[in-house]
């Protein structure tokens, strides 16, 4: 009797046959055929290892049942996988034929056969095991009783080998439980560098128990400890990711020269002293790549974080050095005639060239934004591509220059998490543009590319939002087939790819109840969330142009925080525009005409919330300006009433002004378009 | 003119004079003096630290500048505080006489003045000042445009010197994280002892360099690294908080006796061996008190333990060893003759007080649960009361035989938060009842108590809701003096409380979406939210009766994981339906049958969602009988239709038998009142 609903509904909903269109998979693999048929799922489902694994994949695999048990509530009854072939009946058979080695070009290819009452996951090696674990659970169906895989063959291998994310830790220290959940994030999308920015001008981030000053004077406290590294390193390869440490030189110094000035290229009376910057943007301090005793420290540096970090790439960052300090300096300035470096860019040289070997010791190659690239620069350098149009560049122009040069190249250009643009921008930017020609070879030295999460304006409150969704679509495009470029299957895809995050402990999500109910002072968060489903943050760093509105210790507690790119609410919102204005039929209109009577409403709400929370103030002459406008917008669409174009135009613009809530109106152009 | 609506409204709202009975404080400090007035904050307000404090208090002052920062949006310009009389002109004065030391009966008063310009808190030294800090964020206030604090003076101190927490790691791991944060709200709530439940029969989580086996064998690669117990007992002093590790033994101990089988008690045919337990439940794994070996282990493990500890207390649990394998064990049985040790208790303080001296050398102190505390027993243990009516013992009898006995005494009989009991039970329990006659010097030997947070249903998605707010109330109850103890004045309070503890981190509003969104499969929550807010999980151990239904690796993502004790809306309709009965109005009738309106809708609505979600299907016969009810009595209320009483009552008992999700009706009692 008690489960009579449940025993109704199980007999009307079978597991309906799918389509492979209606997969949530991420990044999507390079063959599947789907079949006829089921893999029903029971609480006595276990997994069996067979071959020659590297141990990660019995923790990969004891962690995918445990996820699966969570999703599903089965009460499964395998707890921990330890060794190889424990449970030789187990309907799960994964087998790994060897080792998987932690390095770029390793083999990560898999295969996963679903039968009706078989799963199996063959791989080289247990990295692709883990790859296959991560498609199967994607793979999870449920009717309205039960859960079951579909019948199908995959058989996957990734497009690019470098599959990357930076996260900087300098700007804003991002905590060890950070790191993890986000390499977990990473894993799930088959991600497999994580680059670790670990020193900047605003802090040095990494125990060095030779310079313990670098941590005491530069740092604020916040920094890891060598075993924190160590654990994060061990928690990375077990999920497949290789760690690639970044110490920024020779400019970008501010924080390794407040502990050791001494090593600066400033001139000046009295003592030189260097201070750890508050602010964001480009400083002047840089290294003395004439000094010996800077690469006496240096190498004394690299001594110790190398042996840190296993993998064979070490970044050194290179970037924005302004050479102020090195134009100011008069014996810098004789050096360079003395060694017959023409400007700055070839005594960086000098100074990069110099590096090399000290990594080499330590079977590191040298890796470095594009601005390390010059005439003289070793070949067995890694070029990272930045730049672009923000940067008076052509797009990603460096890395098509890297390949054609004879470097290996990493492409971040396109992928800069941090400027909040929208996904198409980041999902349609692929790494080798059909209309760029480039040779077998050339091709071959273009080995990806990676996210960038500079963290200007990132905390362990808001990172995760930043990152992701957002960083899957940059995972497939780096993983999948160039002609997987839909953005209407992305985006159908990444609803459930974005929620299933949230059980690897991803904060997306959950984090913007908690900003939302901060801004409203604790009372109800539903207009507040309506309309933050309307705006984006300020893109390209006009939230902070000047890099001086947000200091390093400014609150990241505020609207344009809770707020993220591709506001879901204006995209449902520009749909309807679009669909009213090719066909304006009543039910067209009346779609439209039900969002602006939502603002209108929302806008009240706004007003009495804020009664009692301050910070909701800001936010309320944008709101004013969205419901004024779609008041007159409903009058010209719903009771045909004439409007005052020169007043709505007025409206309108106000919708488009700089928000003293650091946001812009997603829906401005579709209300444009509306008003014409 | 982008203002006008903050002018407008900033004109008529003012710095409305508040009342005590108004602010948010928790726990309540011992003397108010609430004045007319107010500070008003603004981005310079900065904090100034003179005297001879411990640097914690830096620290401390920085990450509260930096939660002011977050709740207001400020932007102040004060980065980090690192030493004494800083900025000598700031507003916020703090002077601390001397360095606070992490010990029990530590001066913890503090003063905190607040006139119109100018903030000073006073303490004997760093740790009142810490307190203070917090006092002073408790009494942020805000108008619609600004914030300010009111014109107030107090003076405030604890009531019992020993107010803690006990976190159990080893039934299920706690990460450092989690730890941290939980730490952060201690702080908040002037709580100063993390007693860290460290082995158990589920797993040993402490990396003992003497002894890699326990962690190699027994913690299923979850344990906390040294150096992680070193960040963690850090991160607690410059909190103020004294760390009490507790290896249990002699019973508890299968998973010391997984790697040290040796030492265990068991007799049998050949090799001895012992398993990591994955059940709750009270085990036999005892160690051989009669084995010179058993010392050797333990005193070993302690001179590792020890050291990472530096406060003056050690835990050694000493609970619930059911005396089996002692009473298999021929040669215990011998050795008890021998020894004249009349029966189990007095071997077990024979064990016990074999442990003292390997303490002392340490300059520990030995705690233990109240099992320890018989005849012979050292009155230099601490007793740790914890049995009560469920153990078929006097509540908190033991604290009061302790302390008559001549035993210092700590309680947490009361304060067992995995129970899932009420606020009411914890806050109304106090540790000195009334009705109990103590001498001076007995009342003097209660320390104080501890909230114990036993973890056999929770990881570190659903631990915080088990903790909080519910602790704050026991904070409140050892720090405030035995008079403050309205239960309306501590559910108003908690609200704002309960909030605010989410900027420490605190997961226990956010992560109860995760887990709703999880069981609605990614679709809209509102129902099964609204569901949960009239749920309470199975209280007194119910929900895991034989401790065999959730094993360790078991699910904790289901319904009953979201709900809560104190359901929010069943206190809401509670009060509704007492008020209805007292006065059958037009009004107090819909206030009542609105919830009914609601619970029908509810119903279908889940109904509804659980088509395309299977683990909501087990929530669906308790939601069908509250519905069935719900239309009932809304026929007999409002249309006095006659409804038939069997049926009804039929229909009653439905909603109040074992849910398939574990979960009871909070409102079962009023329904039941309002159909009688």
């Amino acid at each position: 009797m008690k489960y009579i609903l449940m025993l109704l509904f199980g007999s009307f909903v079978s597991n309906a046959q799918i389509t492979t269109e209606q997969l949530n998979l991420m990044p999507w693999p390079q063959n599947i055929k789907l079949s006829k048929g089921t893999f029903a799922l029971s609480k006595n489902f276990k997994v069996n290892i067979t071959g020659n694994p590297n141990p990660r994949v019995f923790l990969g695999a004891t962690n995918f049942v445990r996820r699966l048990d969570g999703r599903t509530g089965l009460f499964l009854e395998q707890s921990f996988l330890t060794k190889v072939n424990e449970s030789p009946e187990a309907e799960l058979q994964i087998n790994c034929v060897r080792n998987g080695k932690i390095e770029i070009n390793e083999d990560e290819s898999y295969q996963l056969i679903i039968t009706s009452n078989k799963i199996s996951i063959n791989a080289p090696n247990d990295l692709g095991a883990l790859h296959g674990l991560e498609t199967l659970l994607q793979l999870l169906q449920n009717n309205n009783t039960s859960f079951y895989f579909p019948v199908v063959e995959i058989s996957d291998s990734p497009r690019f080998t470098w599959r990357g994310l930076m996260i900087d830790a300098a700007r804003h220290f991002q905590p060890v439980d950070v790191i993890k959940r986000n390499l977990d994030a990473m894993a799930s999308m088959k991600m497999n560098v994580f680059h670790w920015h670990l020193a900047d001008d605003q802090g040095w981030r990494i125990q060095l128990k030779n310079h313990p000053k670098l941590t005491e004077l530069s740092s604020d406290g916040y920094f890891y400890t060598q075993d924190e590294i160590k654990n994060i390193v061990k928690y990375a390869d077990e999920r497949g990711i290789l760690v690639v440490p970044e110490i920024d030189v020779p400019g970008h110094a501010s924080a390794l020269l407040t502990a050791y000035p001494e090593i600066g290229s400033k001139v000046g009376e009295g003592k030189i002293t260097y201070e750890v910057q508050r602010n964001s943007g480009i400083f002047n301090a840089t290294l003395d790549p004439t000094n010996p005793k800077t690469y006496e420290i240096l190498s004394s540096i690299f001594d110790e974080v190398c042996p840190l970090f296993p993998g064979g790439y070490f970044h050194i960052g290179g970037d924005e050095n302004n050479g102020k300090e090195w134009n100011a300096n008069p014996e810098i300035q004789q050096f360079k005639k003395d060694n017959n470096l023409a400007n700055n860019h070839d005594l960086q040289t000098y100074f990069n060239m110099k590096l090399i070997p000290m990594l080499k010791k330590h079977n590191k190659k040298l890796m470095g934004w594009e601005e390390i690239m010059t005439e003289n620069m070793s070949k067995d350098a890694i070029i990272h591509a930045w730049r672009g149009t923000n940067e008076g560049q052509e797009a990603g122009g460096a890395l098509i220059k890297a390949a054609k040069s004879g470097y290996n190249t990493v492409l971040s250009n396109g992928y800069y998490i941090d400027l909040m643009l929208g996904l198409e921008s980041h999902y349609l930017n692929d790494p080798l543009p059909k209309k760029i020609i480039l040779s077998p070879e050339e091709k071959a030295r273009v080995l990806g590319g990676e996210a960038a999460m500079w963290s200007e304006l990132v905390t362990p409150l808001n990172i995760d939002s930043r990152i992701w969704p957002r960083t899957a679509a940059i995972a497939e495009r780096l993983w999948s087939n160039a002609e997987v470029n839909d953005m209407n299957s992305l985006r159908k895809r990444l609803k459930t790819i974005s929620f299933r995050l949230e059980e690897l402990g991803i904060t997306h999500i959950r984090n913007k109840e908690v900003i939302l109910r901060n801004i409203s002072n604790n009372q109800d968060t539903r207009a507040l969330n309506d309309f933050s489903n309307l705006c984006e943050p300020l893109k390209n760093y006009k939230r902070n142009g000047g890099g001086k509105k947000y200091r390093m210790h400014s609150p990241l507690t505020l609207f344009a925080d809770a707020c993220n790119s591709d506001a879901s609410e204006a995209l449902d919102f520009n749909l309807a525009v679009n669909a009213y204005l090719a066909d304006k039929s009543k039910e067209n209109k009346v779609l439209v005409t039900d969002f602006f009577k939502k603002w209108i409403a929302m806008n009240s709400d706004l007003i009495a919330l804020s009664a009692n929370a301050p910070l909701v103030q800001p936010l309320l002459p944008l709101s004013k300006s969205l419901s004024d406008v779609s008041e007159q917008l409903f009058l010209l669409m719903d009771k045909k009433q004439k409007v005052n174009q020169v007043l709505l135009e007025d409206l309108l613009e106000k919708c488009n002004t700089r928000s003293p809530a650091d946001v812009e109106l997603a829906v401005y152009g579709s209300l444009k378009n509306l008003s014409q």
